[in-house]
Formats: C-alpha cells, structure tokens, sequence
C-alpha cells in the first residue's frame, strides 16, 4: 500500500501538499515524479501520483479509494494520568473511534491545563496514527472541563464502562439492528467512576456495561468495546 | 478490590508469600496483620488474611474465589522490534491471552538472542499484569526459533491475521459452538506474514482472518481478537 497524508480540503483543492508531509515525501520517503501515494481530503481517499516536486508537492487523482461505512463511536475519556493520554489517542485512532473527547473526571489525577499544546500534539499523534491504520479520516479531539459541559443529544446510545457491573455487557445494548447509530463510550480515569458521576449518567439514560472478567486499565478499555463494533459492524 | 499476588504452589502449600511479593506487601503497601489480599496459585485465587509479617508474610485462607471459565487462546506472536515485545506480553495478558510464543518469522527484523534473559523480564511484566487484570493465572511465555518448531497439535483452530485476507471475519470461523476450544492466533511481525508462511499455515490448515478494515501495528493486533474471544465466551 503507497504511503498515505491526510490534508486540508483547501489543499485538496489545488492538488498540492505543503509543510511536514511534503517534506516527508520528499526528504524522508525520498520519492519521485510518478510514485503513487493516498491522499485523504474530508473523510474520502484517492490513489494519486505526483506529479512535482518543490517546497510543495504536486499531485493528480487517478482512482477514488472506496470507502467501507465505519460505525459512529465517540469515547468520553476520564483524563489519564500522563503519558496515557498519548496512548489513548493512538489506540483509539488505530481502533476505529470517531471522535475522543478528554474530559476532567472525579478521580482524575491530572488537570486540563495547556490544552491548546496538548491538542496539537495529540492531533498530530491521531494524524500519524491514521495514516498507518489506513483510515479514512482522523478522529477529531476535544478537551471539555466537565462531564456536563458535553452535549449528549448526538448520542443515539451512551455507554458506561463500570467495574460494577458484572451482568450487562456490550452484546446486550448493541447488536445489527443499532451498531450503525452514533455511540458514546464512556471510560472512566485510573481508579474508575465515582457514585456522583454513576447518577449523573443515569439521568443521561446511560446504559451500563462490563467489559469481560478482567480489569481492563483505563488506556487500553476502549480497545476492547471498539474491537467489538468493528466486528460487529462487519457481520 | 485487595491486592492480588501470584504465588508458587509449594509456597501456597505452606501459606507463605515470600521474595518480591512480600516486600511489596511490608514496604511499599505498608500492610498489616489481619489486612486482607487476594492470593492466586495453580489457576485458583483466595481471599485471604495476613497472619504475621516479618522477612515473609504469612496468610490464611477465608474464601475461594469462583473462576469464570476463560476462553483458551495461544498467541504465536512474530517476534517484534525492541521493546514492543514488552507492550505484546502486557496487554495481551491484559486482554485474556493464555499462552504467548514468540518465534522468529521471516520480516522479524528482531532476532531471538539473550532470550533467557528476555523471558525472565517478560515473565515478571506478565506476572504484574495479570495481578493488574485480575486474572487467576498468568500465561506462560516461550521463545521458539522457526515456526515449524512449534506443535500445532494441540490447538483446534489456528488463526492467521492476515492483511490479504479481505472477507473471511473471525465470526465466520470461531462462533458460540467452538468458543471453548483451544484457539491459536498467529500475529506477523512488522511487515506482516510471507507467502512462504502462509503456504506453511495452510499446511497446518490454518484458517486465514481479517482484523477488520484499519491495519493493525503488531503488537496490539491481538487485542482486537482477544476482545472478540472474551464477548463470544461470555454470549
């Protein structure tokens, strides 16, 4: 598979790639007038050759990529402490998610400050993950201060993750009659949902679910829930 | 949830956590006589009370934990670049694995040596992550140099992770009926299998799988099969 950029539908326009990924292509992939590459542009890709290269490199479509239809899943995920926040990013992305929102939860250790740096490099992280995942879109990334600061209304489904809860699981909520719905998956931090927080999601009509016998660690436990709506989707 | 400690039988035998384990509960729990922790030997776990603590800790029994019966997955991991060896054998002890073999495969650019050293390593990050799962054993771990030094008689099911393969999904070929059956999950290295290994695998009658429609780095591929084991098991 040729290697794949993500870039701006205004790029996208004029055929052209600039900055980093056109020094990649140049400097780092070392590529020439011809070699094929995939350019995604608002969430379709193409097969294209290019056709210069400067500063910037140029490029002409010779297929559109057909697209799989990829379920909806946006994870609500409680702040991890340090470096997992990279981890969730990449993982997430590489598992399908939709859209990740990082937000401050009660037994949250870390706090939401810097977030404008933080962003960038998380953007920068879903970017490259989803080049090598050969996705079709990178997943967007927000930072929201509370739990009640997000918007549920797009939610057809809002699902909780909860150590809690041993009868409940995903098979039970989402199945081929809703796996094309748009889902929230909710994870809490390091040390799990507080009682506050489990009321609070009730009164959002949450369903809560296990997610199998083992204690999943809070960077990882999306994985398990994405893994089977991929598969889901499929059947 | 008490802290979980993975223990030799002799030792259960005599109620006696000694070495690491016991450091960890003197020193860097601080625990004490009468606090209560979770010990695990032989594919059981106990409730259990601490009796004394000096070098050792000494401990009885109040109660034997119920197991849930686990799915039965080996994971035949193409040995990985530097230290996603270490990523492989945590979340896929995480994840529910049973056994892991790491074996050279033909795009290893890793070459099994010092693995003596390595497995020690491997074995106490697997040991920890099983405590972290809660899980009631913790897989065991082998170096195997080539791929046709490995005895596929034991399994059921050998599956081959295999990015050519567009249409055959693990739920075409693991359902409710053989969820119980000993599965192998072959996973390439970077770079993916040969046709060298695949025409090897389809001699041992392996069945060919994709993971979905994002390309998944090595060493989390198998979560993406472990998740669809422990939802099936459960179902």
């Amino acid at each position: 598979m040729p290697q794949r950029y993500f870039i701006d539908p205004i790029d996208f326009e004029i055929k052209t790639i600039s900055g980093n990924d056109a020094h990649h292509i140049s400097k780092v992939m070392r590529m020439h007038i011809n070699d094929e590459i995939i350019v995604c542009s608002n969430q379709e890709c193409y097969r294209c050759h290019i056709t210069d290269i400067t500063k910037d490199v140029l490029f002409e479509i010779d297929e559109k990529l057909v697209k799989k239809e990829a379920f909806h899943a946006t994870l609500i995920q409680g702040l991890p402490k340090g470096s997992k926040i990279d981890t969730v990013v990449k993982y997430a992305t590489i598992f399908g998610v939709s859209n990740i929102i990082f937000v401050e939860m009660n037994r949250s250790i870390s706090k939401e400050k810097n977030t404008d740096n933080k962003l960038k490099r998380l953007e920068s992280i879903a970017k490259e993950a989803a080049e090598l995942a050969h996705r079709f879109d990178v997943p967007k990334i927000e930072f929201i201060k509370r739990l009640k600061d997000i918007n549920y209304q797009p939610f057809s489904y809002v699902l909780v993750a909860d150590e809690n809860e041993k009868t409940t699981h995903l098979n039970h909520v989402i199945n081929h009659q809703n796996i094309k719905e748009h889902i929230a998956i909710i994870i809490g931090p390091e040390g799990g949902i507080t009682d506050e927080e489990r009321n609070f999601f009730k009164d959002q009509k949450a369903h809560f679910i296990s997610l199998g016998d083992n204690i999943l660690p809070t960077e990882i436990a999306s994985l398990y829930a994405l893994s089977y709506l991929s598969i889901k989707n499929i059947e």
